[in-house]
């Protein structure tokens, strides 16, 4: 029994967490068959103290998954490459969307930025804009998503490339499944 | 009518939020006068993913607010001399306290470590021990609580100490008033 079985669709919800603007994007996914659903972003008032942001942020996507109800979360891992400031209050914006998510029991996982350009684009290194033409042409959108938004559709992308990848190599020759073991599945940890 | 009114019972939560402990204290205070009512840790576990770990710290602060209703939260300013890495964890962990809190519409303080430590020792490099010491001995506790328990309550004593300190010069003469609207008073941004 080595053929596949048929595709189910799976709902992604992308996410790009900021504390001014949070973007999501979510697409359904069957096989290498994507439908873009809806993106935009979850904008927080500039003279908002902190909590009132993360409660605008738990709350904003809370109401898309209640709305929308995607299967599965995926988030951008982090750029190292910010300061400790920048890592906090991105910390705490993380924290409250992935709050959002895990209790209303979605699991979440997570893609380093290169794994994204790599499934996109196809280069680890890819630019941006790069990135962003790509979430156009796959999603075959007719307009240009707010940046924030086609950053949470390119891990929605990303997450349904790296399934499919996944499932192409579960459902292929034993060896390969020590391969998969290996592999970092980028489930969230 | 420069006398001041009855204090009214006012019940603080402290919370020490971090990714593997979070460490929580409830105090009430009336004027000068504060009782230990309870505190405690909400433990992570350590195979837990991130996203589950975030999950029992909402739920856990969410729960501790649930029964004892304490009608604010303060939490300490990040220490900010720690790695990026660090900072994200912890960012984390803040989001999600602080999100359990706000979506029960608790208004939420922070004081820096050296404000906590002058409140409760009178000096702003006072050790650890020392806090944890006049934790102690200020709510007449016959235990020592657990670290993350007792910074937790020095956080509500320190809010305590500082609100009563504002109540005081807001009630005396106007020129005061000046020096208040001047003062850091901590309210979490």
């Amino acid at each position: 029994m080595n053929r596949l079985e048929p595709f189910e669709t799976l709902r992604i919800l992308g996410i790009d967490p900021g504390s001014r603007i949070t973007g999501f994007g979510i697409i359904d996914a069957q096989g290498s068959r994507m439908r873009y659903v809806t993106s935009g972003c979850v904008r927080m008032q500039n003279n908002d103290a902190l909590p009132e942001r993360l409660k605008t942020i738990y709350e904003g996507i809370r109401d898309i998954v209640e709305l929308h109800k995607p299967q599965v979360i995926v988030i951008e891992q982090v750029f190292m490459k910010i300061n400790v400031n920048s890592a906090l209050k991105l910390g705490q914006a993380r924290g409250a969307a992935i709050c959002a998510g895990v209790m209303q029991s979605l699991p979440v996982y997570e893609y380093t930025p290169t794994q994204i350009k790599q499934a996109i684009v196809g280069k680890g290194n890819a630019a941006k804009a790069q990135v962003q033409h790509m979430v156009v042409a796959l999603l075959k959108l007719k307009g240009v998503p707010q940046a924030d938004a086609a950053d949470a559709l390119a891990c929605a992308l990303c997450h349904n490339h790296t399934h499919q990848t996944l499932r192409h190599i579960n459902k292929s020759a034993s060896t390969s499944l020590v391969r998969v073991r290996g592999m970092r599945r980028g489930r969230l940890r």
